[in-house]
């Protein structure tokens, strides 16, 4: 299997299924639905559904029928980035190399954008649990990546890195901020996905010990992008949060122990998948893809 | 049945749940769960819940069981009051006679506040549909909730509110911000306890058309008051939609007009209850309710 062929064309079946699911809200006329396309199709690189999807293969589960789920996952995902790039928040005028949401289309409009899309990611899943026949695994699913993006996750660890900014930080906070905020909803997608593919207890625990290493090493090779990165391939200046004095694993423990603990969490992902055969081939493709990444 | 004493009943009752559902969440150490109790509990009437479950018991259903439902109404209403209130919003300091949730705790929080109540208000139904013993009437309540409070509803109202702020609207217009910003939730959380407490189609119906006219006359009678109603009770300046230039029922049709209308929507919100018996008894004493209310 070749890595960039694979996320080729996962990507393309996710951006197929978006561009349908936020095609149906089309019908009122309203600046807000062109809002959320802008930021929904402004170049993401659609990870957490297709670690989603992939988690469900891996289990041996029928992902086709739980793609409104990875949908889901994208637009929860674009709604955080929306709000995140506020001027109450991180202030940020530019996003993967394109104006942020409120530039666009004014502050309101862009909180409200954000608040949309985040409604309809759980009004896809209510609609997808009309016509499942495993309803109990799309409540399970549904409660993990509700967590996953909730205040004991995602909102969790950009409350507390709003609040630390200008403020000297410790290991333990910058772990907190990076476990929550990014590391949450990857495994929640994660676990979401190996539950609706009905994954053993076992196939669980290991695909969310995946998930927690995968997501330390993105959030990793995130910082040292920011430092280290071509700035026509990140599509933000390289430096930005140093300019807002972020807390990043360069700042606290160097580039070079950075690069040391992003190869050691991508080793104990692949570690725990050691019980898979060839179908979580997709998921070790991804961790070392998460490694190598130049954006 | 005496009014007064069914809705001090009834908010003790939701109060109650809501408490232990926010208490859950206050693990983790962080200003966010306080800022999400603040507004929660700063003096709502919980409208929402209690039509929902009125009209649960209104089918004969058993309304204790979805009782974390009247939860979620609460707190996605509440998240929407935190985000109209921002700055780049309506820009209220004050709401219900205390200082707004970003006045409190600062921007950045508030809108964070917001978000964490939105998702946990699914997270909490998700939550529910583990041990529910009817999945598909749930999926159901959701789907109506999240459209009821998304961007062809709650949210659609209020893109068009806040873009029309400072411009000359029609009734059409004035009709539209209305019926989505406040009546899609209200009417959601109706239909959705008749979903729950499994009404028929018909019943359904007319408690569709009641929630629709009570919608109605709800915003007709809130406009009223804020040019009308006593500064104590209603606890914001009376004048503060003129002060921002909002449209409301009295700037177009009048003051007298709208007391007509509301009057009107308030009968035929009665006599779409006809169908039903003295089950229904709550939800004829929340429409007259809504008539004379003072605050």
């Amino acid at each position: 299997m070749e890595l960039n062929s694979y996320l080729e064309q996962q990507k393309a079946l996710i951006d197929k299924s978006l561009d349908n699911i936020l095609n149906q809200t089309d019908t009122v006329p309203s600046p807000i639905h062109e809002a959320m396309r802008y930021s929904v199709f402004a170049g993401g690189k659609r990870l957490r559904p297709i670690l989603f999807i992939a988690a469900c293969d891996a289990v041996g589960g029928n992902s086709e029928e739980i793609l409104p789920v990875a949908c889901a996952l994208e637009l929860i995902h674009t709604y955080s980035l929306i709000h995140d790039d506020l001027p109450a928040m991180d202030d940020d005028n530019l996003r993967r190399g394109k104006p942020t949401n409120h530039i666009v289309f004014g502050e309101a409009v862009a909180i409200l954008a954000g608040d949309g899309l985040l409604t309809y990611a759980f009004e896809i899943m209510f609609k997808l649990g009309l016509k499942t026949k495993k309803p109990e695994k799309l409540f399970q699913a549904g409660l993990e990546i509700a967590r996953g993006a909730g205040t004991q996750g995602m909102i969790g660890g950009q409350v507390i890195d709003i609040l630390s900014e200008n403020q000297k930080i410790d290991e333990k906070t910058l772990l907190y901020i990076h476990n929550h905020k990014t590391g949450s909803l990857i495994t929640g997608a994660i676990k979401a996905g190996a539950i609706l593919g009905e994954g053993s207890k076992k196939q669980i625990e290991c695909l969310t010990r995946y998930g927690d290493n995968i997501g330390l090493a993105f959030q990793i090779t995130d910082d040292l992008l920011d430092v280290q990165g071509d700035e026509s391939k990140i599509g933000k200046p390289v430096g930005s949060d140093d300019k807002n004095q972020k807390a990043t694993f360069p700042n606290i423990y160097g580039i070079e122990s950075s690069k040391k603990m992003a190869r050691e969490a991508i080793q104990n992902a692949e570690e725990s998948l050691e019980m898979f055969g060839e179908e979580a081939d997709p998921l070790r493709l991804l961790a070392r893809y998460l490694l190598i990444r130049e954006s």
